[in-house]
């Protein structure tokens, strides 16, 4: 198992930035834009042959369900990659702190590091529950976060103004 | 819209026994016995027609999917039969406190009511993080709890003797 803690900044930056890939289609899609990857360091870490092993966006309108959001499409996915509903040493990246459901099925999945781009102060699982680091729940999630930050926190804000435009 | 608190106990015994079906179906399959039903109340409430919008069991180890908690699958089901991702004015009757993750999810699907049957004061989404009611998130949902409430938990303890008894 690598020291997920250890990993460079420029690699967190390259993996964010598939993530925010999938929330620029969620965005095209009408969906409120965050997007999600999930990734499984192997070797070295993360900078040679890391294996994607789930990516999700956003699609509760499409899908007509409040269950689908980024994290939980790509947990989904990542856990059909692997065969198992444990994703232990695997790192999930999304664009936006995860909201209270997300950080539950984050804990569930036993992801050990979640590197995210703009915080949630008002709402997130994590700034308003702390849910990722509880000493209640039998795993425990450390968080990177700001990765990308100016560029997810602007997706956002694009998506809303347009909205509030009527674009 | 019917007043959801002006229920009477016996109808939700009634819809709570069907989420009991479900758990035992669970248990069936060797996963953790958890069942949800969600129920859309019409004309005068519960008794005559009312419809049932979903089901769900738990079915995290055959699915390798730590999202599929009864809940979820209740939730995106109920989600299907409405076209629409907001369940407003319905009833979530589940065996046991929600996690954090269901718990969550019930809140962005705007279920202004749930019931269940045994509590988790461990690490339930309510008894630990209160997020069912929380003023941080947009909607809340009221709680009833203890409905058959012994049946819930005999079932779960049931479960999980019959485990370490190697049954």
């Amino acid at each position: 198992m690598i020291d997920v803690s250890a990993i460079p900044m420029e690699e967190h930056v390259r993996f964010m930035r598939l993530a925010l890939e999938e929330a620029r289609a969620a965005e095209l899609a009408d969906e409120v834009p965050a997007g999600c990857v999930i990734v499984e360091p192997t070797g070295d870490g993360l900078s040679a042959d890391a294996r994607i092993l789930g990516r999700g966006r956003n699609s509760v309108e499409a899908a007509h369900d409040p269950t689908a959001h980024a994290e939980m499409r790509a947990i989904s996915e990542a856990c059909r990659a692997r065969g198992d509903f444990r994703l232990d040493g695997t790192i999930l990246y999304v664009t936006k702190e995860p909201c209270a459901m997300c950080a539950g099925a984050i804990v569930l999945a036993r992801i050990p590091l979640v590197v995210w781009g703009m915080s949630d102060p008002a709402r997130g699982g994590q700034s308003v529950f702390g849910i990722l680091d509880s000493e209640a729940l039998i795993n425990r999630s450390a968080v990177v976060d700001g990765v990308c930050g100016e560029e997810c926190l602007e997706m956002m804000r694009g998506f809303f103004r347009a909205r509030r435009r009527g674009g």
